[in-house]
């Protein structure tokens, strides 16, 4: 370590480091790179003229050959217009990209799809939709990423509806997923039901509104939550609601957070840091599930949260604490099983079996290398462990082949599952 | 060999082979892969939250390190909307990927540089324009392929103008440059002056074009080319003439290639199998340069050609005779040359060095490798060694060298040149 670097903070130091990482040796973290021969003329007369014409006459007559003779098939594109970056906001397109060939890194790392970032400038909606439609059949999946709310909605919507391949949101529906398993099973700990919990969700952006609309299609009683956002508790006499949250404005006299989590089962914050007061924890029902899911810094400190409750179990998004609450254990696989089957849509019933897939597994007992990645002796199901590790390598087979079994039960799968498809 | 491969043709051997090329083990010819580690918690928390919040921060302050933080200034984009694949005509975008991707391999493979391609389905060239203007930041260049004449001289136009990234249409292009450092040496072993010649240009759509155009910049007269589409010679008495053609409009009462082949110094087929015939080649001047470029069989065979003439030059787009007129001399380099200096555009002295450079080094003595693959004892400048061989790896750092400097001393490099940039 350099005299430079021990002059740093620790936070400095971080930030000095991932600068680093994305410039050295080479400029960002992606690449692409040739998966046939290309040496001698004989392989360039296959790869380029005259070879490549045979393909592309199949392809012509024949437009599924597409998928037996280019990378078409294993090719996600992660598509932002930058307006909702991270947590940072509206920064443009170009800002991004480091994001977005993140994502695409992930896809590579966890599931093996080549995924490459594709940054939208535009001036409307329609433009948005009309370019990623224009260029969606040159991907097998498009994953949108970091679309502000309620445009998200809009654009989602209607590029399902035109294109040919899977559109799925991440920030909504891989959000929503991995919630709903954690909570589901935190629920279930807490010895539970769905269908009886009052639940608050502090937050009404893209996360929010899928959370909520994924967990009443789980049991979950649309009366019985709560949202909020800037302006308070969202309620029927509101006159400023988009159209997203009128469906969640909830016939009622409360107002304020301390208004609605007065006997709250379940908090969930996906708002942003310290929002969530330890006298609010306070007042929630016996044997709550708080889910404080603002990054880098949640609503509740994790250690405030337990000073205050000692039956609760808490979720969130950081690394550092139990029950992480982390998109990477959901969209890699779920794009996989749908690729693999060719999926024309990623579906509710897909969703589904995801939440499920992900819930089981942390049921089961847990691998030694998992818990070498995580650093810990032991993990076992319970209020410590609700969901499992971003590092487990069981994910991507439990969860891909049930994603792909739910498309082919639901008819949206254009091929059957290969024999034997992902044994673990 | 298996029985079933014994009782195929050459022909269908071949077929067969591009197929499994295509195919296997896996489909398709590129990957996308990491250029970062991404094994541990630390290296994810690096390439993706939180850390991945600092290049965004520094990319939305200061625009251009995006350039140090992503993958986009080695990114090049293989456009194409399917409209003229290869020889084989209008199939649509999704039938021209495996083409997009072989060129996607032709840049990794010469040059270095990432790219993957995209294919646009659209309405109107407005439309075509739109989309591929509103992605183009993603890359650092964009290279336009197989898009029929006459849209792809106003998409070229428009795009060049709405893109900070250089946009090059390859077809045009890269076919120009290449033809003309081939026929520049040709006539100057001829002992000939272009300014002196009368050129036949058997063809008329975006090759033709372009290097008709090229030609002129390099000292051809417009006056004494005479151009020719599928309804004979083009002349300013023709009412059917876009205005690309027009351009072209020759104030003659010549009709025929037979009438204007006569006298002819030059002759360029940029149009279709067998439509130079032996009787018109008689007719040509003394020391004639013939480019018969039509893929894969040329406008005149060279066994015919020579047994007519046995004072001409020839080029063709095969490999299998000499001089062989071939894109892949000229776009990775020059994409590699405009991407090292960042250049806004690639512009006429940018192409114009790299015809000089490509000439230049057909007359320097051929290393043993490019002997070897050549399959050749010797090769010295003369008339069956015009322009370099693709595999001659000096085309790398002598194109991109001369282009990246032609970039600079024209004011569109927004960085200088590296220091001891690509020494041989």
């Amino acid at each position: 370590m350099s005299d430079d670097t021990q002059a740093l903070s620790p936070e400095e130091q971080f930030r000095q480091q991932a600068l680093d990482y994305h410039a050295k040796p080479t400029a960002g973290k992606i690449s692409v790179e040739l998966t046939k021969p290309a040496n001698s003329a004989h392989d360039l007369a296959l790869a380029y003229s005259p070879g490549v014409a045979e393909p592309v006459r199949e392809i012509a007559q024949n437009p599924d050959t597409v998928y037996r003779y280019t990378a078409k098939g294993n090719m996600v594109a992660v598509i932002s217009n930058g307006t909702a970056i991270l947590g940072l906001g509206n920064l443009g397109p170009l800002a991004s990209k480091p994001v977005m060939e993140g994502k695409a890194l992930l896809f590579k790392r966890f599931a093996g799809l080549d995924s490459i970032d594709i940054e939208v400038k535009h001036r409307t909606i329609d433009e948005f939709v009309d370019t990623v439609a224009n260029i969606a059949d040159t991907f097998g999946g498009i994953n949108l990423e970091d679309i502000k709310a309620p445009d998200c909605f809009e654009i989602e919507k209607r590029l399902i509806e035109r294109c040919d391949v899977p559109v799925f949101h991440d920030d909504q529906h891989g959000t929503a997923i991995v919630t709903a398993a954690g909570m589901l099973n935190a629920i279930e700990l807490q010895g539970k039901k769905l269908e009886e919990s009052t639940i608050v969700c502090l937050g009404a952006g893209a996360a929010a509104v899928a959370c909520m609309e994924l967990l009443i299609k789980c049991g979950a009683m649309r009366e019985k939550i709560y949202m909020l956002d800037r302006k308070g508790v969202i309620h029927t006499r509101r006159d400023d609601l988009n159209e997203y949250k009128q469906l969640f404005a909830n016939n009622t006299d409360k107002r304020t957070l301390e208004d609605v989590i007065e006997g709250a089962d379940l908090f969930l914050g996906v708002s942003g840091p310290n929002l969530m007061p330890a006298e609010a924890l306070k007042l929630m029902a016996d044997k709550p599930v708080v889910f404080a899911c603002s990054n880098p810094d949640p609503e509740i400190k994790p250690a405030l949260a337990h000073e205050v409750r000692d039956d609760l179990i808490m979720g969130t998004g950081r690394s550092d604490y139990p029950n992480q609450v982390n998109n990477v254990l959901c969209f890699p696989f779920i794009f996989r099983g749908a690729l693999d089957v060719r999926a024309s849509e990623i579906n509710d019933e897909m969703k589904l079996a995801a939440v499920d897939a992900i819930r089981q597994l942390a049921k089961e007992p847990v691998p030694e290398e998992v818990l070498q990645a995580a650093g810990v002796t032991s993990l076992s199901f319970g209020r410590d462990y609700i969901i499992p590790k971003p590092m487990d390598k069981r994910l991507l087979p439990r969860v891909a082949r049930a994603v792909a079994q739910a498309a082919v039960d639901s008819g949206v799968a254009r091929i059957d599952m290969p024999e034997g498809y992902m044994q673990d």
